[in-house]
């Protein structure tokens, strides 16, 4: 089977291939039901049954403690932007957010409408390094605070905790599956599933019981974490395709060893890529160190003409998603759980390849 | 292949089998990009391209007008349920409403935190008719009227249009693709995916190009109608795989003879079911029969207990889907374009063996 190319894209990105082939098998008549998953009614036993499997299985790979909720959210992750604050910030009516990047700038500006947003500090003079703590300026009395550990589009990532007094919630769409983490020290967590978990369609949210409860009267039914909690996230018919392909790619991870095997792989993969970057002469990442991102390793030739021609040719040779985000050029690698060191090898080979 | 089961489920519903062997079949490398689909880019040419071919397959399909919109809005049914109202009620901050049964009560429900809402009339004390036109009562100045033509719990159908001065929503999630109808009779027309257009994860929004430009400040930016226009509904990561499902759909709908060809056939599989229930003796059917819904025929043993074990016997003979809604019980055969007059044939057949 038959001319899969190696796709580096950021998201919608890779699927593991035996995922893909589980699902293929199975589209038709998904666990003797008579009817393809797609076909399957959330309300039945056979569906219930299996999100309660799902949720097992997300709380065995991310240790969840039993005082979080599991969600299944619609409106990918913009739709957590505006979820957050409806949820959140009406407790104090203002939240501090740490402006890191692309995605935490959005994330502020989308919590605007719904209540006083504090930018705690923001790296928009020095994208290469994220601010210091030293720096940070918190509301004297913040819902929560918010922030992007890994900026997805720059290639920025803050490895420490932020060490704050109020419920700390994290954009993790880029890194949720890259190493262990304690999952109490937030208040919660979101990832969309077209990175780590799958295909677009759903965030998958993770938050603290004791949070909910405090939405604004604005909120629709739907996006109101309390009310999808009290029903198992089918409030309404949930994007049933996406859940499901998040349980195969969950359990996927747990039988290749979950989390502990995935921070191996993934740690050994970006020494691999940044260590021939720094040696190349030719490419540059000009990440402060401490702050590169084990997942999107962005890279530059420093010349526009030549990281197109970069991308171009590598797509003729089935090296996909090469391209960086439009909003900011350049090269990126984003090297997800489904990326094999082998398949990293294969990107530095034909790096060496054009570099000549 | 295999055990496929017969579905009269109202949604999730029943896909052809000849689009579901089509996604398997190219589920791992689609249109040669050796990616799944469920890989693909949103913003790859690839994808935009087939953004536009199934946009012209349903202005052919529904005869879409040049001054409408085509949007793909997360969130399903729901989804919409606010996001009508933060989108056009800010026009005279009210709306009305025609409450004909469970999904257009709780659509104006959910419009109440965006602005006033005035319920026209309501069947709720006889919920086997529609109100009558000479009973209605509209507000002097609202922004639109809302109404759902089929109201899929309780089988009841509203086949004139409302005529009435302001822009007319409709609510078409389980009728869009019943029979040709003419889009410039409305305002705004949306449907969710998983009834007649395929899996569960989207709506499609038809909306008039000059009702866009007045959402309410809190409207979040993934469900501003304008925004979204503007991005191909690519404002953020789309449910790709929900918006392929209703392309292969469309694209089967129109290989079969469009919309007038499902009309005859849904005409005459809801005759055939009609005429066997009013003559049997057994099954009931008290919708006025003025109000019959093509789409969702419901029905009654006037035993609960004999209307359980219908279902449970039919599950066990591979017809499933036939329990009613669990906010009223009895029973339900939806009869979508996947249900072939064969389909009906046969569930009369078991019909008429349980009556024995």
């Amino acid at each position: 089977m038959t001319n899969r190319v190696l796709n580096f894209a950021a998201g919608p990105a890779a699927i593991p291939e035996a995922v893909l082939k589980q699902a293929q098998h199975e589209l038709l008549n998904w666990r003797d039901t008579g009817m393809s998953i797609l076909e399957v009614g959330h309300r039945t036993a056979v569906f219930q049954d299996y999100l309660a499997e799902i949720q097992a299985e997300l709380r065995q790979l991310l240790t969840i403690p039993t005082n979080y909720h599991i969600l299944f959210m619609p409106g990918g992750g913009q739709g957590q932007f505006f979820s957050v604050p409806m949820n959140l910030i009406g407790r104090t009516g203002q939240a501090d957010y740490l402006d890191t990047g692309i995605w935490s700038h959005k994330a502020a500006l989308q919590a605007k409408p719904y209540g006083q947003v504090n930018i705690v500090a923001s790296n928009a003079t020095n994208p290469f390094v994220m601010p210091k703590t030293t720096e940070w300026q918190c509301a004297k009395d913040a819902a929560y605070f918010y922030y992007c550990p890994n900026e997805t589009i720059s290639g920025l990532m803050l490895y420490d905790i932020p060490q704050v007094a109020v419920p700390l919630i994290a954009d993790m769409s880029s890194c949720i599956l890259m190493k262990p983490f304690t999952v109490a020290d937030y208040g919660l967590i979101f990832s969309v599933s077209q990175k780590m978990l799958g295909t677009s369609g759903i965030s998958l949210v993770i938050v603290r019981e004791e949070l909910l409860g405090e939405a604004l009267p604005i909120t629709p039914d739907i996006f109101n974490y309390q009310k999808q909690a009290k029903e198992s996230s089918c409030l309404n018919s949930p994007p049933i395709y996406a859940i499901y392909l998040m349980e195969l790619v969950v359990k996927w991870t747990l039988q290749q060893g979950g989390l502990v095997a995935m921070e191996e792989c993934n740690q050994a993969k970006a020494k691999l890529l940044y260590d021939y970057i720094d040696n190349s002469q030719f490419y540059y990442n000009k990440i402060d160190p401490v702050y590169r991102s084990l997942m999107n390793i962005t890279f530059t030739t420093n010349d526009e003409a030549k990281d197109t021609a970069f991308w171009q040719t590598a797509a003729k040779q089935g090296l996909m998603g090469l391209k960086g985000h439009k909003l900011l050029g350049g090269l990126r690698a984003s090297c997800y759980n489904t990326i094999s060191i082998g398949d990293v090898k294969r990107l530095i080979a034909f790096m060496q390849d054009f570099a000549q």
